[in-house]
């Protein structure tokens, strides 16, 4: 049987969402966790992202088969969250199609960067924003953001995830707004690149800063040469926020 | 000179405010960063209270002095965040009398503890919040919270910070308040007893949790002793807010 379900991540200990031979990952605490609920036998889990080292989420999509489970879905949920760690919680398991796959069912993703604009750094936030001293200039951010909205080469801002891949994607929104010391990056997209919402964010940050004039985002969008992108922001800020599937 | 300033921390890498023989102190941070400003001489950190191991706070008071700074405070400030780790932040350095101690100045010390009071625990509060699963009834937790306003001997839900010393403190505010899944409990005193918060909070939740009634909180403080409080509340949840002195 196969289901679906929602994954929430501080992603601070973890050097990725995918599996790898070395280190922990969230997929591999899930599939670890899951195994003890197949009667031992591994679990593979299905993404719908790959987020970076030190990257979180608050609405990671995932799939998974289980053999034989007749306890029901709130107790799978009970058991599967008294078996991972504190750092990753599962919600809204449902049974999905057979054939269900996170990553190529999905149809909108949506991640939000967090910054904390203030003169000092927050002992509370470092683990989750990106700290900015200098004041963001949000209006020449937002100026420069809805540019990028609509269909485009972003090859500049970002790899294929495989070698080769087209580098074209499609974005329904890109803004920023503020609230007190935080300023946040809400980016909505059919799909993303490597790294490219951190470059992104790394780019329009030299717009905030009046480093570049907000019409150098489209500029450097319209060379296709990563050589025109700016450092990526740090990890730290991200978050995957939601991602919504076909009907 | 003696200067006076608040500190905010995330005390979750650290065994407590307190220098101590072995392991990573926010006083023994702060002391090592400002001996730097301080011709690499020592410097003695006075706090105006000894936070647990795993609390926090957003505005500890702190005062040192240094021999001779002549590069101005707005300089200090960012040479002392420069210095000192992530998860500790100095602000609002003053020059303070000579004799000024931050924990017999003291008048009024605000502590804030947090329960994120949901179903499923959320993996981006577990370093900030107690998780309760079941829902609590803040009605009944106020009602008994009330009754602990003024002064009181309070030797069942803590002890004196010195062998011997008195038991009785006054309360100036004990409220409980929701917002979405955060229960926060707002208490402010002249001073507190050691575990104090953090046991009233394990109490006043026996009591949101039906386990009892409200009025058992008052027949508890009226016995005097620790027999008849609850298991502490973890520190996670607690942050010190603010210190208040006299003026």
């Amino acid at each position: 049987m196969r289901y679906r379900a929602t994954v929430a991540y501080d992603g601070t200990a973890y050097i990725g969402y995918q599996r790898q031979a070395d280190g922990q990952t969230v997929q591999g605490e899930l599939e670890k966790a899951l195994s003890k609920l197949n009667k031992s036998r591994p679990v593979t889990v299905y993404g719908s992202g790959r987020t970076d080292s030190g990257v979180h989420a608050h609405g990671q999509e995932i799939s998974f088969d289980l053999i034989d489970w007749k306890h029901g879905i709130p107790t799978m949920v009970r058991a599967l969250n008294a078996t991972l760690p504190n750092d990753i919680a599962v919600a809204n398991i449902t049974i999905a199609a057979e054939n269900f796959h996170p990553r190529f069912a999905a149809r909108r993703r949506s991640y939000r960067y967090r910054i904390y604009n203030a003169p000092l750094r927050s002992p509370h936030l470092f683990r989750y924003t990106w700290h900015i001293a200098r004041e963001l200039d949000l209006d020449a951010m937002n100026t420069a953001a809805v540019a990028l909205v609509g269909e485009h080469d972003f090859e500049t801002f970002g790899r294929a995830p495989t070698p080769g891949g087209h580098t074209r994607r499609r974005l329904f929104r890109a803004s920023w707004s503020r609230e007190e010391e935080i300023v946040a990056f809400d980016i909505q997209g059919n799909a993303f690149l490597y790294r490219m919402v951190r470059n992104l964010v790394g780019s329009l940050v030299q717009v905030g800063l009046g480093n570049w004039s907000p019409d150098e985002i489209q500029k450097r969008l319209a060379q296709k040469n990563s050589d025109f992108c700016a450092a990526p922001a740090p990890p730290q800020g991200l978050s995957l926020i939601r991602v919504e599937f076909e009907e």
